[in-house]
């Protein structure tokens, strides 16, 4: 089994950047934590480039069989995310290390949303775990 | 650890109603499954009356340690059940079955959502084992 | 044909209050009226509790025809409701007694409306009466 | 007793369009429903033009007792059928085939529903015949 | 001076229907009213039929220098009206017999208004004397 | 027969300020053209303080048969002018100079409209001759 | 004077939930304080279901005069309280204990001010002291 | 192949009424275009009332391959020229002259365009040619 | 301890417009009934002017324990009050003579309430005598 | 003449993603048929990063007489392609392969479309023909 | 070149109110930090009265070269504040101590921005110079 | 002291661009201007690319002591560039150079204004400078 984990914007400053809402945990920690799991063959990335991560899940399609995606700010903004998500065959799962339904009214919509199979949101790093858990089971 | 999982009206038709977005799973599935995974004492119970999950969610505070709460219809019409939560000290974990925001615009708002400190949905069964290794973590 | 016949919030109390919105029939009249048109077996009920109409929609599955519901103030405000309708698989018609669209803007939207098959408004106790004919015919 | 029976636009074209919405009935079918129940002297008419039918509920006027109308996609868009029926001193009771709650948002509000005395939606060719029977009771 | 005067839906009933609100001067006392001001050659129609009134207003170009329009229920639906009056060249003043700002909130907005290079409103038959004394002076 | 004329803020500036939307007549333009038609008693006033206006109103209570706004600016604004007004016994005409309807958005609701029994907008100075006249009528 | 004094939900917490908002006195407290004052016959409840506030109201009517109410999250969600209350001939005095105007933006309407003849939000437990009086006065 | 084109209010005006929005051609030019390119037999109609517009839509069921429309001023307006579409079997082409997106807000929502199968704006002439070019192709 | 007691526009009216929504009782009786309580050192005032009412708020500061403050129409426009409000570092308490929550939708929102400690309304005189008795309780 | 064709983020599928939505033509195919219409010299290109498609916008000022722009899911989303197209002195025609009017309500605005001289959507391939067409004829 | 700073409601208050919003400086140290600039010959006033600062901008047409203005409270609510420098000739400059725009929501909307050429908010004291340089240069 | 300055989208077509908006001056002229004030090392930077953006602001944590950002069109439509600065530990100042609250209401909302310390618009070339001014006070 397959499973591409995209991380979008500032996910890369995870652990450093307001941890009272986003932890202690970096995004390496996030790879290494769901690489232990040794649950699926992964492909684990970054990119703050919009234009980036559509080509990524682009490239996924036909040889992945999942894509666990934390779009951070995209989520709200990005209707292009979602259409090359549209545009993928398999399955979905929406992570956010933090609550975004207890944030600013503009965190509460997701377009992303609208295609996944699965929203898990407020988890922490567990969130990544959770979604590879089930996509395994 | 002892954790309270509470399920709101309708869930006692787990896996009999709409079985295309619930799945097949019934209610005494999802908590054979959570019992079996040894993670903590748990309290599992359903009820489709409002005042009695209030009754349920006070009595639990002072000698629990989490709530896992699937709030059904509740979710998104009671701030009476909300404000139970608040009172609460404990975690709480709120799970939905199914992806409630890719269905109708007044399944996007839950009230619990302002409380929980996650939400998890769309996994199925599998979100309330989800919530249940978090909280155990 | 069975036929159930719920009543919710307060319409116990109907020809009792506000006869110029509501009018004269008690609730004991719309029950002999409907039972008076020896159409199906009837089984008529009301309740101020949204569980309790709950558990009884529930409770009709497999072996009622049909529901005939005045949901009452729960009209507006109650999801459970309406996901304990969409579970039941046979036919449903709303009755309300007095024309809600004439009155204040949050009787306008009714959740029920959602998974009602018809919805009849204004007429009156003749309101059950047209829904058990429609159902018979 | 004298009852004008009105239809807008596109309901000469019951039971040949959109049957999975309207049905397989006739609005021949559907007079000839309401003239078989003898209950009143019926004027039975249908027109696609505004106007028209704003001049024949002026005609009502003074020797009619009631209107049963199904103002089809006037409903909801037309404040100069309102003014009319405003205008009219007897019962209106408002009719649609099917229900239009269920339908597009834009249906789910009927400028003639702030005059009608009562609405009854979903119920096929039996609105009609409701209609007369509450009237005629 | 050459003035359309033009009256919609329903204002053949004026002094007839619902004289709490609209009075009990007839349209042919407003034109009785106007037309013994002898302030300029008058045209007074009325019609039910969003149509005829458009005919009407492109018929007024080129030769008429002003129009003077109560549009009845039209104001707050007719978007088509708005591009005849835009398609005139001469002066356009609003009339209506009651304060519409003061009735339902769907009668506060009048497409009409869009053009019209005045508005009155809750003068009664003086309001069509107001506008054409304004024209001709 | 006593009238009290009322001009909001910035009516003092009429004929100087922004010619293309308010003219080129100023105030006392309006109060010479006003007086001219020997209508009334008239009382002509202006303020740009919000207090005086509804001070004024107050004084006109008991001996004043009717009031003549312009309101200018404060009449998107100020409900204590619209609460002073309610305490006035007499008719109440609403005049803007220009047609407000086709201005800003906010310019399009006036708290006064829903205590007069008349508004005049766009007539210019003779929007205020319009209103004597109404009231002598 | 015979006075029902109800609580909705989670009000028996009243003293030991987020002090912070709702003050240190209990729900006994409350009641001892209101009884000391002797200013009529007290019925003094409290309940977390929605259809036991319902019942007790109902059953209110004919022997009570007034009812001092402190909803709860019903007051933001309950149109079936509000049906009762509309049924119950007495007056009726609406009591929160913090000011619900400051909260979030969902606890700023109330149903039960449609129906209230008062409403008292922020003086803690005199609040229910404050209405005592009124209702004695 | 059989079209029928259709204009709706004011579009026999075109080439007249402010040309700096709707450019120089004439109906008769825009008629004059679509026949020299000779690819389909052409019914081009157009009417100033809906009624009318509505007859002709049924008309043409049955015998028809395909609707070119340009509604006017009834594209915002008219749900029952929508449900006539919605009762052809045949494809639609919507076409507006201008760029109805970069004027009034009320002219960015069109109800033709729920049935629709394509929609073009702003092409002027050449919009018709390009709907006939698409239906033949 | 000094009570600063304020009262906004029209309240000099008390007692004389529309007493069936404010009651009989006169500014006057208020002050009286409110100085028999003798429960503080009182400064009792009234204005029509928004800016007087700032300066007295403004004023109070440094030597005033609490703010009694009935803003009549301001409670719904007035951000500068507000502003001055939080200016104050006594307790604040609001007082409306009518139940403004049964009225028209714009006197539903205050912006003092976002500044109050507790807000009254519907209570007639009483409500200042109960908000002086919380302050000096 | 010189004619820029733009595409935005995922139309590299076209052809392969949704058929039943974008139907069966590659860019290619789009590419190969512009090109054989022989009508300008043709620059087209595709790309999922919003910032190369403001680099390309902005490089063709000066040189190229108009751009032909399918901006995907960036219509409506970005307003820096809105800007730097406002920043183009050439003619615009916004192109859609689908109807997005007919799909979800996020996808009816497109800020593009505040810029763009003509839109052209639903007619697939055949809209980059007819907006070539025009911008030649 | 003459410059009017002008001071809206609670400014006087500057320093003394909010300090961790406003910060310490007083509107003396405001003014003396202005003056000492020397850039401009300046009128620094304040008021808490609405009508004054009207008539303040007023007088100062014809002889002022630019305004400077914190509006205060009056930002979000006067639109006759926003018709006085709408009828003033020379420039404006907006100036707010504190970033509204990251404050309660009612704070992010300005009448006076619809007038000024240029806003500043959240500079505290530079803001007023700011301003002036701008003007100055 | 450490400063960077960033330009989003279109900015470095600044005075070649709808000059009667964003005047004259280039972003070389912006540059200079800022250089020769000689207050701070400057990084000065602009970029069509969101993700080159929050790149630039990631990478300025820990050594650079503000940003002055003029954003563009990302001020209204990107999330994840607050992000970045909210994960920036400086000052921050908003620099648009026209003032955005005149123009379309889709400018007015600035999701950069949710974490900038001060905004300013419309002071062109003048509020980069400003905003160094401020920082190095």
């Amino acid at each position: 089994m397959k499973i591409l984990i995209l991380n979008g914007p500032n996910l890369n400053l995870l652990g450093t950047r307001e941890p009272h809402i986003y932890g202690a945990d970096t995004l390496t920690d996030v790879e290494a934590s769901c690489r232990a799991m040794d649950l699926a063959e992964l492909d684990f990335r970054q990119s703050n480039h919009e234009g980036i991560l559509i080509d990524w899940i682009q490239e996924a399609r036909g040889h992945t069989d999942a894509i666990v995606i934390n779009p951070g700010g995209f989520s709200h903004t990005s209707v292009a995310i979602l259409d090359a998500l549209n545009a993928f065959e398999g399955r979905v799962v929406e992570v956010h290390v933090s609550n975004i339904h207890k944030r600013e009214a503009f965190r509460h919509h997701s377009y992303v949303s609208h295609r996944a199979d699965a929203v898990i949101a407020g988890l922490g790093v567990e969130g990544y775990r959770a979604a590879l858990r089930w996509l395994a089971g």
